[in-house]
């Protein structure tokens, strides 16, 4: 029988300005493998991250995702065996429901031998995740903006110099993302708006060309930072240690509870400095130094 | 004597998404003369536009931007003879006010022997002009991504394409940038703010590197223009009609008047049909087809 295997990079969204249209792959993965099992059963194994908690039935979010391309061809999902093996820590702002999402739809889609393009992929992995940012950077890799226009994705992929590090302070504790988008508000200042505006303007050409001290300004955010930092204690206090260590900018990542900072040096200093302020405000956590990921979902099959 | 004289760009800037954070510096031009006369007296003379209208003393424009150049220096600006030559028409939304203002600083700035640096007259221009996008495409050329942070002017110029035109429609009627800014709201919807800012993300880097099939979504704008049309009759269908000539994107010219769209064609249609629109409405106008200037203020010493 045919068996599929897609390993799909994390990502770290938003880069504070850029919210909800910004993001970039990580070189931390979750790998999908699937297959028609021969039973009638839909079979789910989770290894690491999640194990304990990822249901193991039709409620696990990758069933969805097969569904839809499965509906596509009017094909049933039925008796599938799919195995998860995940490094991305689960609601941490690292794009795990975006990479799981991203590998069911890719699975589904050569389990079945389809050919869907780029732009019907994410089109659907928006419609399931809610949201672009994360999604374009899994399927696409690199530094993505991301634009939704007429119920149609827009994106341009841009490299990042091969130096960039993104240190990522990642809390004991998780945030739900829904709680995070019910904190903002519906109505903000204009002069809110024209903060991040020409922050973004600055962030893209500055995050793409390695114009690196442009980064700590064009990261700076009033649309969404401000607000979930309430659900986070010390946020600000781990800025300005990652900062103080060196780092080139630092955000939340997505909607956290992950902090992410970019560093042109190995990192392990940054890492260090914003666990240490995180523990202050009595928050556990580990870092990891990771890279951007340039490719993407990749398939091995 | 010492005589200066100084070429200084046109542009246009917001491109829809990008208020008052993006412009493009434009080949029409106006050109300042300086020099001390030996007499005690100011005088100006203005030829080309503007020349009925502008004021001859110490209340023209230029004349605060030359003597923010002699304070630094406490030197007196006595005795000055200035010329203007100008081609950018006036209250049209195509930077005339900072491309004076950026010839009076670079202007004065040369009479005097001074060595300033960009950013330093940049951030004058910013204090006299109260916005920084114009100003800083006037003085750098190309296409301009602008941004204050801690009253500090951060930029990065891109090229683009050398094949772009900007075909720019001029209504007979001005607009007062000050009325412009008083239309606009306090505070806006959260979603419009995230509107732009997906539509700047992306229009950056698709406009320095031609990815022309975007430029109609990334230059969507819910800030300003859907305000500001009421102070402009037809806008609307003046890119509509634009764009249906074959325009690959169509936005207000700064607070306007003036429309601009930009063609990889001669543009002589696109023209045509906006200044078809405008008439439709009642309004006379004239258009002209201009290229991205990539210099910025020229030195003609």
């Amino acid at each position: 029988m045919k068996k599929v295997k897609v390993t799909v990079p994390a990502s770290t969204t938003n880069l504070g300005s850029g919210f909800d249209c910004l993001g970039l792959a990580l070189t931390l993965y979750n790998t999908i493998e699937m297959e028609f099992s021969g039973e009638k059963e839909l079979v789910i194994e989770v290894e690491g991250e999640g194990k304990e908690s990822i249901p193991r039935n039709e409620t696990n979010i990758i069933f969805p995702a097969i569904k839809m391309v499965f509906d596509r061809v009017k094909a049933k999902p039925f008796g599938l065996k799919i195995k998860e093996v995940n490094s991305i820590p689960l609601s941490r702002g690292l794009g795990s429901s975006a990479a799981t999402r991203i590998g069911g739809l890719v699975g589904a889609t050569l389990l079945l031998g389809l050919s869907l393009s780029r732009e019907e992929i994410l089109k659907m992995a928006i419609e399931l995740e809610g949201h672009p940012d994360n999604v374009a950077a899994s399927l696409l890799g690199g530094f993505v903006a991301v634009a939704e226009a007429e119920k149609k994705p827009l994106w341009v992929k841009l490299k990042v110099p091969d130096n960039l590090k993104v240190v990522v302070a990642v809390p004991d504790r998780g945030i739900l993302t829904e709680k995070a988008r019910k904190i903002l508000p519906q109505k903000i200042p204009f002069q809110d708006a024209l903060f991040n505006l020409s922050r973004v303007a600055l962030l893209v050409p500055s995050l793409s060309q390695g114009l690196w001290n442009n980064l700590v300004f064009g990261t700076q955010d009033r649309l969404h930072q401000p607000y979930r930092s309430a659900l986070l204690p010390g946020m600000m206090d781990v800025f300005e240690a990652a900062l103080y260590a060196g780092a080139k900018g630092v955000f939340l990542s997505g909607a956290g509870s992950s902090i992410a900072a970019l560093s042109l040096n190995d990192g392990k200093k940054i890492g260090q400095a914003m666990q240490k302020a995180f523990s202050e405000k009595g928050l556990k956590s580990r870092f990891m130094i990771l890279s951007v990921d340039n490719q993407g979902v990749k398939i091995n099959e």
